[in-house]
């Protein structure tokens, strides 16, 4: 039998000394090492165990070498020597939101080991710097992976950030799986136009039951952006290269997971990161305001009855006069090229204006400009009254016209074609 | 006024000579031209005409200073000095069939000019290098723009290149829009597995009517590219960076248009285009065979009862119902992350699955691999019948599921994981 990961000898020795995957302990072996035990999923010797250091390495300490145990923190709650977050007066105070992801647990949740919610306490034991660089409050809003988050979770975290904008955080970080994180910053975005504070969501795309997560330096890093940053908005703070040194702060409008499992796959579309933070400088590259207007506006509703229409030859126009019988408000269609379908989709679409749904044109390019005045298939959908959305991705054109449809559906074609949130670039 | 642009002085200057757009004339100003008369639809004075030169740039030359006209050929048809097609007993043997989209007319056909369907003498004039490379013949399939291609057109495609198997044709280009090419270009990796020559698709993503156009050097470097190399398999080559330098040919499983405007819009998704192909040499990046079975095995059906689904957040699961309804017989997901959906669709996947209806995963991220088996998600996901698809990229997972559910309905799962044609990376 296994637990975590462990069997034989292994398991044997974490039992004997009452130690759990999760808690932090010091062992002695040629040296001294402290750190929170991991799971071993990956391994499958008998003869280590794997601790992970404040450094964010994992080390593999050979069981018949170890000499000494002390326990620092349990799964369980503090014993022996219990490390509590330092309050430092000079330092500004962050809020740490928890929504889940791996990122959000000390160990991985996702894999079936400990501790899903993480605590200011939990935090600071285990990326210690933290504490060096703002006051840390870390509070767990709900632990979802973010493959399961529902516009209904967007509504919970936007209401929540809207509740805290006249708090005295210099900041909130938002600790969110990577699967949705790009339409969830999309929501934040339109749902809290002219927010006053930086929202920064964080993640990770290793699990820190491996020695190559990335989870320690973006929370890091988006801490140190908060501090250091004059700009308001909702950015998305991930690895900027493979290499564990610099993070890049996105626009939460223009972020996109491009790659599943590298530790740099969230992007930019079109242009370059927002910010990017390492040890020793934060570089600018945002010309101007997140917001392109000042005020603060919350409106935190949202529609479901929007789709995303990702055209390709043999689309079946069925599926659009579905949506129409569901009673759709809005479709956003990811065309080809410059923005088309083809004309098979013409007399649906027709149908659907008749009944006042908005289309929207954006391109399954994914970067680049839609431009439908350029060929006669653009100019065709122009007249049937599709709506072209310039540079806007499909995944925020599809969050906005959910967000404009529940707020404003008296005015979607106007305010689609408005930058609130650096969505278009000019 | 205007007509193709031209009015005022301009269009008195052509009417008075007798020329039209499309015409291939010499003209004397300070020295000798000769090209093709261009539109000027992106112009605004009266006071110059447009050659596109021989070596594809477009002149504007002052009318003004033109003391002599001569006519090389006529749109309506040859007058004056006649260009013909040179054969020559040395080159090899090339056939260009066009389907239309910028780069199979003289002029672009979509901004309403002359010449939609190109023959080999018209080619021969545009570019003229091609004669020095390959014999080549030309011959139009059909004429048109690429998003309004459907599968149909797919099949007709194949069934010429299938008459072509045992031509004496060295390869073959097929000229084509860019906005639907890798849809094209995946459905004949499919259906005709094994295919004895080399395929190219080639577009242009700027009309020929623009100094800026890629047309000529993408059509020359295919040609160069069919002489000079010893592969078969389905290709689509285009620029590779944003300078008229070298052409990319890609895998035509692997490619991907990821940017509307771009001359190297066209990308191999997660590695090095196959070829490269510049003024003095062919590199290969290619290894081993594009075709993983060496035998020709046509089969040349497709089916429109397949859906791709892209998921999101809010996806509404009465969608998938609708698709159950509608007969659909396979469904491809862009899940997010390393393929993943929300549990609310969990109750439509089932029902899916009680109709036999094939399911298969891959991502948004559009680079990286699927993989269910980390997260709790994905294997609820397996657990329900769901097939992970590996890196094979979302849209030629649904041109495959497009023909093997008209060509072998009942082995469906086993040929969709199966490397036919390179659309899985070892």
């Amino acid at each position: 039998m296994s637990e975590h990961g462990y069997f034989g000898k292994a398991l044997e020795f974490l039992r004997q000394n009452k130690i759990k995957v999760g808690d932090i302990i010091r062992v002695r072996t040629d040296s001294d090492y402290s750190g929170t035990v991991m799971p071993r999923y990956e391994h499958t010797d008998d003869e280590h165990i794997v601790l992970k250091l404040k450094n964010g390495y994992n080390v593999g300490l050979e069981i018949n070498k170890i000499s000494k145990v002390e326990y620092l923190l349990t799964t369980q709650g503090s014993q022996g020597e219990h490390i509590q977050p330092k309050f430092d007066s000079a330092l500004l105070k962050v809020l740490l939101l928890s929504t889940g992801g791996t990122i959000a647990s000390r160990i991985d949740y996702r894999t079936g080991s400990v501790t899903p919610a993480l605590s200011a306490q939990d935090l600071n034991a285990s990326v210690p710097e933290l504490s060096e660089i703002a006051n840390i409050d870390a509070e767990v809003l709900f632990s979802e992976y973010s493959e399961n988050l529902t516009p209904e979770h967007w509504v919970k975290i936007a209401q929540k950030l809207d509740s805290l904008a006249k708090s005295d955080y210099k900041g909130i970080i938002v600790a969110h799986g990577t699967d949705t994180m790009q339409y969830t910053a999309s929501f934040l975005s339109f749902s809290l136009a002219g927010y006053p504070k930086p929202v920064v969501l964080v993640g990770s795309q290793r699990s820190s039951d491996r020695p190559s997560s990335d989870a320690a330096l973006n929370l890091i890093s988006a801490v140190r952006f908060i501090v250091k940053c004059d700009a308001n908005g909702i950015f998305v703070a991930m690895h900027n290269t493979e290499s564990d040194d610099e993070v890049a702060c996105h626009l939460g409008t223009r972020v996109r997971k491009n790659h599943t499992s590298k530790r740099n796959a969230f992007e930019t579309v079109g242009g370059k990161p927002a910010f990017i933070v390492s040890q020793d400088e934060l570089v600018r590259n945002l010309e101007g305001s997140y917001f392109k207007q000042k005020e603060y506006t919350p409106s935190i509703k949202v529609s479901t009855r929007v789709a995303l229409v990702k055209y390709h030859p043999g689309y079946d126009p069925k599926i659009i006069e579905d949506m129409i019988n569901h009673g759709y408000m809005a479709i956003i269609f990811e065309g080809t090229g410059l923005g088309h379908v083809g004309k098979t989709m013409y007399e649906a679409i027709k149908k659907a204006k008749q009944k006042q749904i908005f289309l929207g044109m954006t391109s399954q390019c994914i970067d680049g400009r839609v431009n439908m005045a350029v060929y006669e298939s653009g100019r065709d959908l122009l007249h049937l009254g599709v709506v072209p959305l310039s540079d806007m991705i499909p995944e925020t054109a599809l969050v906005k016209a959910m967000w404009v449809c529940a707020n404003n559906d008296k005015n979607i074609e106007n305010i689609m074609r408005t930058n609130i949130a650096s969505e278009f670039t000019e």
